[in-house]
């Protein structure tokens, strides 16, 4: 009999998300397996300085604990690299998604038993390395749930923090690239002599979005870095306020990131190539939007959705005496 | 008669530097004007937030007032700006630099006679405007000290917290742009997930450097941004310490700033057009080390000397009743 309930907790550079987990299956009535979000939490993320990651953790998770005792708990993301909790195995491209399985590091704290699962690392054609953690288990979920991208050739794209390139032919994972788009996003916003007045978080003027990426889109070499002093100058002779300065900002950067992205000498793009976004609001329609305006439709994912069936993925895996790669409706009686 | 000691005081975004300047000039022997710089201090820049100007101000030249009395304060940079202690004009390109002097703007504050100068502003072939704060002054001093560069074409670079590069045709200022460069190195290496360890001040890898200004000067559009990461993976792979990190970071931020100039759309560059950096250690050799790389040798001039020599044609012009725009030796009898 297996416990069927879990912790899994996705804790990137900038944020921790937790989620109480519980499998659900029914195979009588042919619905197969489905993953049941009964609860979730935050806290703060990995790149944050200072952070006890035990304590962070228990203080996210406790009234779980409280309720169900100590389930297992998955954990993804930054939180197994050098800056994290404990720092677990880069898996080498090419790689199948599903190698990832059974190859976390298991370790027990306060009666917790914890799986900090590993990430990828690549090495691409300028002989430059890249690593990922985290997306690798978004993009198992998402060909769970979406077997037919197990053929031919896809190109991923993850935004977030850091956005991430993946060249997925056949279902594997040949290379990917990362893009500090987020990242920069955040710094330039917060931090820089660009923005004076703190923008509200999920506002957007598509309008001075759409004029940013175009200014990236088609511009010359390096024009993203002569042209970020036009998100100050636009306001000190447009008028612009801080909604549309933020989004004229993230346009650009979005439209850079795109545009090398399509543009990339480390992969060449068949003709009949897809390209598939992973995310969430708003930034998945930001990459959508920005793909649509060169002429591409992506196929668009929920990234919350993806990294819950990666996650329930792991679980079962652990759960089966015989370990499968593509585990299925687990016996539950 | 004139008094000839002044306090010049270049207020940028990142720094407060002032001087204690004496004008010198000896007709007779036809040793000319000469600036001499008494005594400095320094402070917070204009971007450091909840800043009080006036009391930071006093602070940095209080031993100057209580042994001089209250000498003419002069202010370029940052501090005319709307994020300043009061808002100066833009005078618009094209423009000769001596255009500035006199149109400063001048108030009284706890009996110091200050004068704020103007800024310029420009719009570029794309539309975009483009302002700089004291830049103008550093090149007003430079054609001063160097009269031969007022004839021709010469793209100036002054780098800076943000670098302007400024066409200027026959002594004309006909265009610049700013490229947030030293910005962007400040953020992403105090701020990122991009350098674990803090920077040592002053210290460079040039070996790191030239690796990371070879990437971006060599690479497609977009590299930049998709090729920051690597900064990070050299280290989890490469074993860079972060002296190596952050002189990589600052020459992949160099190469693209200069690579982006060498090939802006604003600009055509004759084939005899030279470069001049007007610049201070270490920035001045960086960016010089990067344009010889790209088989351009250009004039290079110390940045405070240039400075120094600006205010003091400011403070001529000023003292003169008949007002010339080429301030010579005034008579200091």
């Amino acid at each position: 009999m297996i416990n069927s309930r879990y912790i899994a907790v996705d804790w990137g550079t900038s944020h921790l998300r937790a989620y109480l987990c519980q499998i659900q299956c029914d195979q009588q009535a042919q619905v197969g397996l489905q993953v049941v979000l009964q609860d979730q939490a935050a806290g703060p993320g990995v790149g944050k300085r200072n952070t006890d990651f035990a304590q962070t953790l228990q203080q996210a998770i406790a009234p779980w604990l409280a309720e169900f005792g100590n389930l297992p708990v998955l954990l993804a993301g930054q939180i197994g690299s050098s800056i994290g909790w404990h720092e677990t195995a880069y898996l080498p491209c090419p790689i199948v998604p599903q190698q990832i399985l059974g190859n976390g590091f298991k370790f027990s704290y306060a009666e917790m038993q914890l799986t900090i699962l590993p990430g990828l690392c690549c090495r691409l054609a300028s002989q430059q390395f890249d690593v990922m953690r985290g997306e690798e288990l978004q993009i198992l979920g998402f060909l769970q749930l979406n077997p037919q991208f197990r053929q031919g050739e896809h190109l991923l794209c993850l935004p977030g923090t850091h956005t991430k390139w993946v060249l997925l032919r056949d279902g594997v994972i040949e290379y990917f690239k990362t893009a500090m788009t987020g990242e920069l996003y955040d710094l330039l916003s917060r931090h820089s002599v660009l923005i004076q007045q703190p923008c509200p978080p999920e506002q957007l003027d598509w309008t001075a979005f759409t004029q940013g990426s175009d200014f990236t889109l088609t511009a010359d070499a390096g024009n993203l870095v002569h042209g970020l002093f036009s998100v100050r100058t636009r306001q000190l002779f447009g008028g612009e306020n801080s909604v549309q300065a933020c989004s004229y900002l993230s346009g650009m950067l979005i439209g850079s990131d795109v545009r090398a992205a399509l543009h990339a000498t480390d992969w060449q793009l068949n003709a009949d190539s897809s390209v598939v976004v992973i995310g969430g609001y708003p930034l998945l329609d930001c990459f959508s939007r920005v793909l649509q305006a060169v002429g591409i439709e992506p196929t668009m994912a929920d990234v919350t959705t993806c990294t819950l069936r990666g996650f329930a993925t792991e679980f079962l895996f652990q759960q089966q005496p015989q370990q499968q790669h593509n585990p299925t409706c687990p016996d539950l009686a």
